[in-house]
């Protein structure tokens, strides 16, 4: 008897042009488009293992090693149900295909970075998810196509379907989302210098939901359509062009302000939300302090929905960047970058009153990757369902 | 001899509807109007006292004990020189008028509240010099024409002329600023009940100066010209009904989405400029929850170029109000409140996780003060400068 069965992993993607506002809940419909940088999975991944059998008695997800609930018109049941009847639609016009399309189906999905560390697994994971079915189907849809099915489940999910740089056109089909979807905008070997520093950031109380946050926004911010209608529109062809003629200045300039943007129409929302805090703030005056000292910024900071920061930068000034990090923000473990340790210290001029020296933990951890590949296909031997369909960290 | 001499006192006003950005740096012309609530002299208040004599040297200003450089060109030397052309022209008119206004004058000027409170002290400070030095050369020009010079001081303070409610209307006259000043929305007595609670928020740094700020702001928010053409003319309005009506709830939104307005700008600006730190972060998440459990609002937080905190309450709620912040922000000196001391004390229903109790200091004190009356007239005995002319501080 034959095993249908795919194992995948997919990565996180941060967002310089930021996505805030649905204009379908259902659908998951963007107020506007948006683009992001596909870190490495080297660093951080989800990885999905789908299994179709006839033994199946229900749909049944495991997320990190517990049950997660598939509710009926929920984003997981949508996504399921979308790849299912792409699987019956496959099988209809390949009479000579198994018919796999009915079974229920087994997954099982796990993030190697902890949720405590405070970065969206959600995109991560959908795209595993997406992909893992995908390949357990042997559907010939493109990532493209896929990433309408992404979408579904979590919106930035869409853009983890493509390495390298990424975006989610808004598209403007408002009946069916049909051209609301990622596009590549230039692959990781495009420009293979752009890394990233990850500032794992404490927080004493958990932020609004971004689901919750972006739509109490869309009510109630004034600011928030002005964004949409008149900044967003040329930011996404600024940045584009600066990506394809890899001017980090620019990149990095419309970076840092999308960034603010963002969090300004978080502010501007009533009741406010805000996600950074005091440390986020501090991380901002030691990078800008730090571009002022150069012609072009050499570092960029974006902050999704949290206090994290995410640091853009090119590889020769990586290493600087984190011994700047390391002066203001002690670490407990050792920072080994490019195999050799880093050692806190200040670049020659950077006025060192831009913010105080923080104790160990402020900063609880720095991941340091860089721009990576889109989905990918394990090997059986990489599984987490064994023999029977369970996962195996429960067998 | 005459003695030509004018003591009075001017107050501190706190904007519900926030001027921030200048269409005019030279005459101080706002890109919006404002309006803002005058806190009662009895609590803060700038006090001044100026003369005019034959045998002054130069002109010569105090301000709370030393020298302040009266720079040709500068706003002190441009409110000064204004006012010796008013007094001139009132001579030319009366010819049986004493003839000072060639005299050089000594001005000494002195905030009872301190520089580290971080309150501003320069419209209550502007306000008080140009009415004394309107009651020293007896012009018969109304509050609302001396507040065109205040305003080229500094802008807001031209709304320290008035008790109550003021609003700064921007004016239209760009040539001149001649229709850029403020006026009475309400006297203080139209609306007593209306109270305030100072929560001086302690600051590690000091913060980008409002002059520059606002001039970056100017130059680089895409969010700003929304803000001054679509936002503000719409809840000047909408607050002026609001205190004419005396409809707190009202009155209170307005004020709190006007306060995160100013700052989500300030935000948007490149580089980006925080006022607010995680313990104004702190105090919105507790109003804001406060606010959750009656129908309509019953306290408003508003905050300027800086982390303290201004909360508006109706008499009945101030109280409660001190009570909650005591419970989270410890106070090392009592608090006492309509001769009362106020104990720490959570409303019932009150969701303590909003925010974590904080340690004595991260509020370094609280002041309780009310709508209050414009500038004042002091006796002599009041006076700042002795029979000679010099500060008696220094004599």
């Amino acid at each position: 008897m034959s095993i249908f069965q795919a194992t995948t992993s997919a990565p996180v993607n941060i967002a310089c042009i930021k996505y805030w506002g649905k204009r379908n809940e259902q659908l998951i419909l963007p107020t506007n488009s948006s683009l992001s940088v596909t870190l490495s999975q080297d660093n951080l991944r989800s990885t999905t293992t789908a299994r179709a059998d006839p033994s199946f008695t229900a749909d049944c997800l495991w997320l990190n090693g517990k049950v997660d609930p598939i509710k009926a018109g929920g984003r997981l049941h949508t996504c399921i149900t979308e790849m299912k009847r792409l699987r019956a639609a496959f099988e209809a016009a390949n009479p000579d295909q198994p018919k796999i399309a009915v079974f229920n189906v087994h997954i099982c999905s796990f993030n190697n970075f902890p949720t405590a560390a405070g970065l969206a697994s959600s995109a991560s994971g959908f795209a595993a998810l997406v992909y893992a079915l995908a390949k357990l189907y042997a559907l010939p849809q493109t990532p493209e196509e896929l990433s309408l099915i992404a979408r579904r489940g979590s919106g930035s999910a869409c853009r983890s379907l493509f390495g390298g740089f990424v975006a989610w056109d808004m598209g403007s089909d408002d009946a069916t989302g049909s051209d609301s979807k990622a596009r590549q905008v230039a692959p990781e070997s495009h420009w293979p210098e752009m890394e990233a520093l990850i500032c794992v950031v404490n927080d004493a109380k958990k932020g609004t939901s971004s689901t919750s946050g972006m739509q109490r926004t869309v009510v109630t911010s004034a600011l928030l359509q002005h964004r949409i209608g008149f900044v967003v529109p040329s930011r996404m062809a600024e940045i584009e062009s600066a990506i394809a003629d890899k001017r980090f200045g620019d990149f990095a300039e419309i970076t840092m302000r999308d960034s603010n943007q963002f969090h300004a129409v978080a502010l501007d929302t009533y009741p406010p939300i805000f996600y950074m805090n005091d440390v986020s703030r501090a991380i901002i005056a030691i990078i800008t302090e730090y571009n002022r000292l150069s012609e072009q910024p050499k570092a960029a900071y974006t902050y999704d929905a949290g206090p994290n920061a995410v640091i853009y930068a090119l590889t020769p000034n990586v290493r600087e960047i984190a011994q700047l990090v390391l002066y203001y923000f002690p670490q407990a473990e050792k920072v080994v970058i490019g195999g050799q340790e880093v050692q806190a210290a200040l670049p020659e001029g950077f006025n060192e009153a831009v913010a105080k020296r923080w104790e160990v933990g402020a900063v609880k951890g720095l991941i340091h990757t860089r721009v990576g590949d889109g989905p990918r296909v394990l090997s059986d031997s990489e599984a987490l369902l064994n023999a029977q369909g369970i996962p195996k960290t429960l067998a």
